[in-house]
């Protein structure tokens, strides 16, 4: 979904940053509707918006792990994580019918829906995290503890992994350096990165070498002024190359990052929910218990809701020095999404159910790794999973184009995946929580068919 | 709905801050199921929740113009922008389900919506805004805002009024004194504050004297190193006390900005989809064709969605150097929405009927304001319309325990309105736009018999 990015947060223009992108770049090869339609794109949308795939989806209806263009063509979808309970849920397209015929405000106004949601949620939270703040989006929420970590410790520093996304607000930009959108350096001088942990590459020493970098940046900040606040990190690391394994990783580095009076945030936007297959948050798997946990995403299913849960002293500065209040945060229909979400991941087993079709899965990639030698790891946890492409196993250069070549022939054969990772080598395969055997066997033969057209 | 601000982006906290809110303090004169909901919210959610009045609302239901509590009794409503179609349209509660249940998914794919209603709302605005960008809320379209004017000119400041209101982002807040946000003001040391015309004070010298200000502003960013990159206002600058007349206050401001090479950010979240009874925009009543466009709340009558609508000059920059994607934004559900409500302002007219109903609003008023020797002015445009008390006619100093009472007592009459303004006391009357003669004339009711109380 991102590109390549930088090491620092001095960005320079890239000539590879398209290449590297699984996007739509030129009009070759298309129906006469879909290029009238992204003619139509250029002439109304700003130039921010960027289409996947070298010939773009024209996309008109969606039903479980399926999407369907408008000629007919059924795909299997393969990496949306935002409709985890499915494609068009029907019972949370009827809790939000309902609620909106019912009432529908803000929360300067009563109702109960969002304390049974809030206290539903934080009942999944360990301690010290006991209270909830609602908003629109992942970036929006990922924004706010920022905001909140640096009011609690009255320090502007963050430390972000080297090629993060944490959000599209200028501050949610500002700690995503895979978005290129550090620059000005001069705006948000307060971030640091740290590369993230490579356990493929860095094996064992992974889970030292990054904790060391983190203790190193927080020394740096610490030193030249500017002060620690708090860091924060996907907890499976989904822009730096999906790493799910080892589990443990960033429990030394909580440590530190407490042990310099700092705030740890774990962005569960991308792992959270039971995406990875063992309850519902991502931070439990590293044995850790974060400050600030924040989501998004699949929270609404596609109805725009986040929140950041926290603990009561984390928040407390911020809550009595700052008026904050979102607009739609946390409203009655908000608050019937997402409850219909939780409804549908318990009572249809949706976690045990990533945890089975995500070995399955797994399995099934590691069975066909042989057949293509620009496999270089298969990894995974629940229903994020990921395949890194090398140009030589020894040296594990990494193969970004092998990996687009597959995510290309894929959408030519109905399978809808991306590409991810610092290198842009890994593919992201991450598809609807609700997929059965039948859909994991179906991406399983196309996997199959594109590794033997290589081998 | 924001208390006073600090005039610099040197915040230090008020001791009377939550005195001059329009909220509950003390869990007086409650029942019990209110007062337990109370304590039910302080155990779940953050501390930066407020709720409304010093006997909360706990709603169940709305319909039109009304809102209804648990215990059956009914609330006029002239307070909320968002249901600017009516609480609980059943257009765009259907309008929501069937898209739900058809296809919802992200910018990445192709599907017509997204360019429909682009097209329409980009018909709608005057050259030199072609372009659109969908976020999730008027914070993330402000904050977007300020990135494109930043990365265009290659500078950092931002002007904007004393005690404006632009969303709850980091950035959003920093140029949002009213939330006195911009502390520590080391974050975000380029934003310039100037003091809102005053027209009721300033007479006819507020048009020049703000022109002036933004004018030194403007210099003294240009002097200083940091660069001018935008002026950001509200056109009908609301919690700087709702200023409608005269029109043409943010002309020569406009001028400025141009000639300073620095973007005007024309900020319509509350004034934008015809509430101010003149066309759907409060721009084109200042005669002034802005940069960039940005809008929300009523957009999607309580969906959540916004939008951002510049240039193409303006927008390029941003475009080519940084990736931003929203992962709801311009969603088929969020444009299905925002399609139904424009569909509902069309069909029935409401910008004409917001006209319409907001002169008898005003004239309501202004044949009513004898009774009130606190009421120094009443003023407004379409259905937004405020009414400012003072202690004294000649001195005209504010006098914002008035307004708190009267807005007290109509809730207890069964009237929703709150205050606003730098000094807080101005009432902020601003009924859904579907709001018919019954209604206003029960509104002018109420306001007569608390008028009458006073004299």
């Amino acid at each position: 979904m991102h590109d390549t990015a930088p090491t620092s947060t001095t960005v320079a223009a890239s000539p590879s940053r398209v290449a590297r992108f699984n996007g739509f770049q030129e009009p070759s090869e298309l129906d006469e509707a879909t290029r009238r339609q992204i003619e139509r794109r250029a002439q109304i949308l700003a130039p921010t918006y960027q289409l996947f795939y070298r010939r773009p989806l024209d996309l008109a209806s969606g039903s479980g792990a399926y999407l369907y263009d408008v000629h007919g063509t059924e795909y299997l979808d393969m990496y949306n994580n935002i409709p985890a309970v499915g494609h068009c849920n029907a019972r949370v397209a009827a809790a939000v019918h309902a609620q909106m015929l019912q009432l529908n405000t803000h929360t300067r106004y009563l109702y109960p829906s969002i304390l049974d949601y809030g206290e539903r949620l934080l009942s999944t939270m360990p301690a010290p995290v006991d209270r909830v703040v609602f908003s629109n989006s992942g970036s929006e929420s990922n924004d706010l503890a920022v905001r909140v970590a640096q009011k609690h410790t009255a320090a502007m520093g963050i430390v972000v992994t080297e090629n993060a996304y944490h959000g599209s607000t200028a501050v949610g930009a500002a700690i995503s350096p895979v978005t290129r959108a550090g620059a000005p350096s001069a705006e948000f001088p307060w971030v640091r990165t740290v590369p993230a942990p490579d356990p493929y590459r860095e094996g064992e020493n992974a889970a030292a070498r990054f904790a060391a970098d983190v203790g190193a940046a927080i020394r740096q900040l610490q030193e030249d002024g500017t002060g620690f606040a708090g860091f924060v990190a996907d907890m499976v690391l989904s822009t730096d190359g999906v790493v799910t394994h080892p589990t443990g990783l960033f429990a030394p580095v909580l440590e530190l990052v407490h042990a310099a009076g700092g705030v740890f945030v774990a962005d569960e936007v991308q792992s959270g929910f039971g995406r990875l297959g063992e309850g519902l948050w991502g931070f439990a798997r590293h044995g850790i218990r974060p400050d600030i946990v924040t989501m998004g995403k699949p929270m609404g299913n596609g109805f725009p809701v986040s929140a950041l849960a926290g603990s009561r002293e984390v928040l407390d500065t911020f809550g009595r020095e700052v008026t904050y209040f979102s607009t739609f945060g946390g409203s009655p229909v908000a608050m019937a999404a997402a409850s219909a979400v939780l409804d549908e991941i318990e009572e249809r087993g949706l976690v045990a159910h990533a945890a089975s079709m995500g070995a399955r899965l797994l399995d099934g990639m590691n069975e066909l790794r042989h057949l293509d030698p620009a496999i270089g790891d298969v990894r995974g946890s629940g229903l994020f999973t990921a395949v890194e492409y090398v140009l030589d196993q020894d040296t594990k250069e990494p193969d970004p184009r092998r990996a687009l070549e597959v995510v290309a022939r894929m959408r030519d054969l109905g399978v809808l995946i991306s590409n991810t990772g610092l290198h842009n080598n890994s593919l992201k395969v991450r598809p609807p929580l609700v997929i059965d055997e039948s859909g994991v066997d179906r991406y399983l033969e196309v996997f199959e068919r594109i590794c033997r057209e290589r081998s």
